[in-house]
């Protein structure tokens, strides 16, 4: 009964989170040989100003947001 | 100084997470006899649509709400 | 599907664990009135030279083992 | 940049532990569209002894090991 | 590749965050001899109600707020 | 209180634990304006092969051991 946290940025439209539990899950389960239905999987949303990289805050970095932008910069 | 994380839906009322900690709490106490005063409890609490069974999202499977309908169905 | 876990020092007997995760299952089941089924328990075990108070590490500050001692000091 | 944890039973062979970072890695690049070189995966093993499913250990549950088994019986 | 979680209560100003995520990067940094760009520090924020000390919740120990006050009441 | 958990790659010596929880509790400490003895530090260590990036586990990507070697190479 594996349990998996995903730590991601805040903001991504459910459509996305639901293809994202998906994919994980199958991953998973594939992987280890188990059950879909025995994968749990969380994922945690984090503020850009609740993240960091090399000491200095997303919301910082990158501004506002989340994912990729057209500049190549890079995502929470 | 035991440290405890109670991953939940969120929603719960105040009551329930006042009633929950104290249970926790005395239940670890007593359990490895250390004072409940060293006993941390932190809930965190997951909108539907962070957690997924089977790799289908909550909102999806449950509905919107938490805990147990008349329905007997499921809970995040 | 609450999803609890539970930080404490290493080397606590299985029979202890086993009481620790009966109680404290029954804890948050009936505190959230669910099945106890849907209740997930994971315990985490730390060696007292991973954790620290006051930034002290726990081997320093309380020598080897765990739990409270005959002396009154802390555990980890 | 996400940080991805998967909490499993102890005991997978490396070949499987490296199948599923893989496979999870991948999942979560092609699902958020982020390159797959930001993805990091932790993986936590834990003794089926400090898991429990409705109050009690695994490792009374299902004995020792780790997976589903001949006998169809879970697995942590 | 450090991974830092820190859990404080919620609602300390961003300016805040800044100093925090780079202090704990650099302490990170230099004590493990590792570049700080290695170094992530994620934020959790718990809100009173999530929080408890001795099976008491901080909303109810300590009232709303965060942070130490005039009086040398604590914090979460 | 502070609750914070660092992940490392396993094997460093005690003395840099030591190191380590002392400074990162004083800049926990000295950011949020709270005494040290509250804060508590988790340290998680983490085999190579439990830890990934890019999809690839880090005892196959930088070889055994942890931290940075004399070719430059990368750390867990």
């Amino acid at each position: 009964m594996p349990v998996v946290s995903i730590r991601i940025g805040r903001g991504r439209p459910v459509e996305t989170k639901r293809r994202l539990a998906a994919a994980v899950t199958r991953a998973v389960a594939d992987s280890l040989d188990v059950p879909a239905e025995w994968v749990t999987v969380l994922i945690e949303e984090y503020d850009r100003d609740n993240w960091a990289t090399g000491g200095e805050l997303h919301s910082d970095r990158f501004g506002p947001g989340f994912g990729r932008d057209g500049t190549g910069r890079e995502e929470t």
